[in-house]
């Protein structure tokens, strides 16, 4: 693989830009013209303006991307995060004109997209899913046995449903004829089928994922997991590797079911199986085809660079490793530093005055950010991920707020603050929270600031 | 411990200060004058001024530094490197004052502050010193029978000689009588006296050190060497950790001899024993009872703390662990970046218009540097660190190219583009270099220059 034309921008851009120059792989940088003078255009080997603002017209544009490939002579494509990077049609449209992408099949693409199809596979495959019953429930009896398998509480949903109509939560046996009587009546009224089936009801879940990697011969291994349940409206914003719940044997045995999984699916490349966690059980939820925002923690924890491995893969290099000399040391966490107000998440674009990155042992920066680079308005709010790695955890902790505190971004709004106050919350120190405990934090800091 | 005065300036002072924040100890920073704006200061929890920029007034005022103690309450002293860090009389009075001392006790600082009492220790204590005679030599058969055995070419030197005079190389038996006959001439002339020994001459020797760290429980053990052949005018330049020649069979043997001199010395808290190093065989020049410059590519191939240890050791912990738990992972090379010529080596102070750190998987900075920042004049030149780890020695080499070219330090001249020329060369990237190596560069670089 001799230059790989990188199909995105900002912070990742410039990781894929670090990895490729690392290997001797020259780079095309693609932007529109509000990115003429970002970090990834300025470092890379070549740059090709693909269009305007508008992320409808430039990175999410095939044609000038493909254009952009074929006059720079680029062999390869590497998509990022975000944008084209889940589009199964744009993954054809790369293979079809020689080049090679730097991620999974389209098909598998294709698949995982399709939230049903995905968990289909994954039942097939052997995976865990939410516990519950095979499809629609034939009576309340029906419902009563499953429930007493699953144990309460459980949820009642409509088969046709979404969006939270028909849907009933079981606390108890006392509950459930009522429940099923409920949804019943709801799914017919919403979406004019009373079909529903029962699922273990998970009520304080944690978001759990386990990063994976494929080569085109056969071999799969994974990189342990990922917590992610500090999330903000399905937005993470601290991630950390491993999970503060999860021991080695619990890990290795997920691994094992999702390996196996892998393999027999013949997936290629990079991958993250996201599950919800509760009370030692993992429910799968969806798959991410592509690499991740958070995938620095994992790279911390294993020693490994996740990119090189993606184009090592793409070039047809089988791993040259196995499962048992994946290593975990220590522990990461990452921040993501948005250019938002810290208390009410509006976005904060405009000219960074001063950026100062932390430095010293065991910390991380990526991003794209520069002393007078102005933020625009147009794309997403992330501008620098912070990762830090420690001996344990504790001492992760303590090295994230201290270079939090070292860290500046003048000029713009960011959530450092809302970051530096997550490090000093005593629940968030004991590793104790789930899916739902940022909301609340965030609720609580809003309410103090008002009060 | 509860606070900790830094009695140092510049990257090493925030070094110290961020392994204290970490570990929630307070600490105090002094200054002169000329640093008031220095980011030591402007982190640190409490500041004192201790006096006018010339450094003998102020960060070797030793009554001054033992006031600001005194005022802000603190109960230890790190003295970093350079200045008081290896005063023997300070750290007395530092311990006289009822606070803690972070480094050595005063003796053994004193002992080997004496580079003379210091070899004699060491030859004592069983580790290895350049191979010679045992004092001066009584014939000319004599000086033949130790060559013979010590294998050509060897050096004459006189007993009571220095700075190269009364020294004479005899490459072979044919050129042994001349030379003891040309040295004791020149000893005679030069000090009034013409004994001389013979020693080992070693005509192409790298600077292979190994960091060491005991408690006060009478536990020692090493983290490995560091090759730090690549000097000119005896300022190390780029340091690596493993060195590139040694294996760990070598690196075992040497590690076990000099832990248990120091066991038997009852040495305590960190310091480095200096060897040169050729053919296989280790010679002791001297040790640094102190944290060393380059002690950050120890750090990133063991993933240890070392100023957290050094900071838990002066406490009188345990150390708590043994030699067999310390693991070496990778390859991690550092980059001393200074404010001076990268041709003439003239020093270059003044205003740093734009700095802005690299980032990204391996890479650390260790640097007190920010935009806006004027570098005094009045000190040390080194500015800033740059510290990769790989996993493997051309990994690390890559990623320093990389790093290397992001990384931006404008307003003042400093020796980045020396650096780039380093890892450029075929040479160092095969690892092929003797301490000669880059004063040969040096010179090579300047003639091309000039031509």
């Amino acid at each position: 693989m001799g230059k790989v034309l990188i199909a995105n921008r900002g912070e990742i851009a410039l990781r894929i830009h670090r990895a490729c120059q690392e290997m001797g792989i020259r780079t095309v940088a693609v932007h529109s013209t509000a990115d003429a003078a970002a970090m990834h255009v300025r470092l890379a080997d070549e740059s090709v303006c693909i269009g305007p603002p508008a992320a409808r017209d430039s990175y999410l544009n095939v044609a000038a991307i493909l254009s952009a490939a074929a006059i720079t002579g680029a062999d390869a494509v590497h998509p990022g995060y975000g944008f084209l990077s889940e589009n199964a049609n744009f993954a054809e449209m790369v293979e079809a004109h020689g080049l090679a992408f730097i991620g999974p099949r389209p098909e598998h693409i294709r698949m995982m997209g399709d939230k049903i199809a995905a968990k289909d596979a994954m039942r097939r495959l052997g995976v865990p899913l939410v516990p519950g019953s095979r499809g629609a429930l034939a009576s309340v009896e029906e419902a009563r046995a499953v429930a007493a398998e699953v144990k309460y509480p459980v949820l009642i949903k409509a088969a046709a449903g979404g969006g939270g109509r028909g849907m009933k939560v079981a606390r108890s046996e006392a509950e459930i004829e009522e429940a099923w009587r409920v949804a019943r009546t709801e799914a017919k009224a919403a979406f004019g089928d009373d079909a529903v089936y029962l699922e273990k009801y998970l009520d304080r879940p944690r978001h759990i994922e386990l990063q994976v990697l494929a080569d085109t011969h056969g071999n799969v291994v994974h990189f342990g997991e990922r917590d992610c349940s500090l999330q903000r409206r399905h937005q993470k914003l601290v991630e950390e590797a491993g999970s503060p719940v999860l021991n080695a044997a619990e890990r290795d045995a997920l691994g094992a079911q999702v390996t196996r999984a892998l393999r027999e699916l013949g997936y290629r490349n990079a991958g993250t199986l996201e599950f919800l966690w509760q009370d030692g059980q993992f429910a799968f939820i969806e798959m991410n085809t592509r690499l991740q925002v958070e995938h620095p923690v994992t790279e911390m924890l294993c020693g490994i660079d996740l990119v090189k491995e993606q184009l090592r893969v793409a070039a047809g290099e089988p791993l040259g490793y196995d499962q048992s000399e994946i290593r975990f040391h220590g522990h990461a966490i990452e921040c993501r530093i948005t250019a938002e107000d810290p208390d009410t998440f509006a976005p904060s674009p405009g000219r960074v005055t001063t950026y100062h990155a932390p430095g010293g042992l065991g910390v991380r920066v990526d991003s794209a950010l520069y002393s007078g680079y102005a933020v625009p308005p147009h794309y997403d709010s992330l501008v620098a991920k912070l990762v830090v790695h420690g001996v344990t955890r504790s001492e992760a902790i303590a090295r994230l707020r201290r270079s939090l505190a070292e860290m500046v971004v003048d000029g713009i709004s960011t959530t450092l603050p809302l970051h530096r106050a997550i490090m000093e919350d005593p629940e968030f120190q004991a590793g104790d929270y789930t899916i739902h405990w940022l909301e609340r934090f965030v609720a609580r800091r809003t309410a103090a600031a008002a009060g």
